[in-house]
């Protein structure tokens, strides 16, 4: 379980993530992991975690998962991503795992899957998959 | 421009829109309106609005525009939804509008189309496909 | 009503529209236009256009709406794009109806509508949204 | 390796799979597996196979792992789906692996990848995200 320097200070910069309650768990050779909290503040109309929340660090999970691929002059942007709820987001917090499925120096094709933790317990709540683009810093 | 004051108190339920500064603009007969300032807690890495953000209004447009649809012991719920990033969002607000492509009792085929605008000049700079579900409350 | 005839030359190229008795209707500024019958060889289980079928013309009319803009020692291939499917694919043809969303230098967001036409009345049957990516040759 | 007679009677039913001349090449207990060669008849402009045959056997794939696990009753139809096409559709056939992530009785959560096979050696083409609807015969 390490986390990249430079993935840690680019996760600092978005101030959405932090809003959100979000913290950086873990990031590898294509890989990043971050969980949040459901915040009073993160919810939708039933009180459940709103999409949005869910999508916010689906999305940043399988960004980040990208830059641990692509040289250090470089940053990732969303260009789409597509997810699938499979379950309400309950809990006492979401985990977002990101991974690159296809690395390439135009496109990056990754996916990423939510789950909310109860009492220990993982139940897969949404899966993203999409794309994501090098661009210079 | 008018509300569906069922619309508004859904809309009131959710505390994430409340925290992204989102408002309820206007609805129609399946369509809705959402505008959200770039606030300073919703940017990602390079300061502007964090794809979250835009998602977050796109997809409560979409799920509105659905719900004036429907009958009102139903809600509806995002079963999934895609989302293509075609400019940074960066301007003085953003601005989602939601519409019903294809109503339907078990799916209900919405889009969205997010816009930011600077100085009363709006650009396109996200678009929605997606399915809501309506459930019964 | 007319006919780039480079996108005529592509699309005569694609084997896979010939299969499909396929037909180029139209290309634009940004727009083009694919019509197809539902051939016995081209149905799902239930003797309904397969979404095989509603895909790849509407996979095709969005590519073509795309090349229309793009310099021509360049090509488009599609990096990803999603269908929703909101009606059966039942009539005397189907017609996909593709159009950039946002043309890009690196990527280009596309659409497209497929209807089905039974006596000169269109249903909407499926829409698309996604990206294309262009490649020199 | 078996295959489920009803899925294989349904797939027979597909006149899209003939004219494509893929076959069904495994089912079991919310898994589907179906292959493909790249007929002359198959490909787009470059002479790879099109997108509209890598979707078609991809989708098709996903749908019968989704059949793998309704009633008998019921048939399942695509709603939505998304494919990214990671890498040219080339080699001597195409293998396609559809997969449930998440069943319902009202929706059914489904992936599929496919596979370009050349010399024995598999190569990862494409990844597809999508929803299933049990609709009753």
């Amino acid at each position: 379980m390490s986390i990249d320097p430079r993935i840690q200070a680019s996760f600092d910069r978005q101030s959405m993530m932090v809003t959100l309650g979000a913290t950086l768990a873990e990031t590898g050779n294509g890989t990043a992991t971050i969980s949040a909290p459901i915040l009073p503040g993160s919810t939708q109309q039933q009180g459940f975690g709103h999409a949005g929340l869910t999508f916010s660090i689906g999305d940043s999970a399988a960004g980040y998962a990208a830059l641990t691929l692509i040289p250090d002059h470089q940053e990732v942007v969303t260009a789409e991503i597509k997810i699938n709820l499979i379950a309400p987001a309950k809990g006492d917090r979401l985990i977002a795992r990101g991974r690159v499925i296809k690395p390439g120096r135009r496109l990056i094709v990754v996916t990423s899957d939510v789950y909310a933790e109860s009492g220990g317990i993982e139940r897969h709540i949404a899966c993203l998959m999409g794309t994501m683009v090098p661009v210079d810093l």
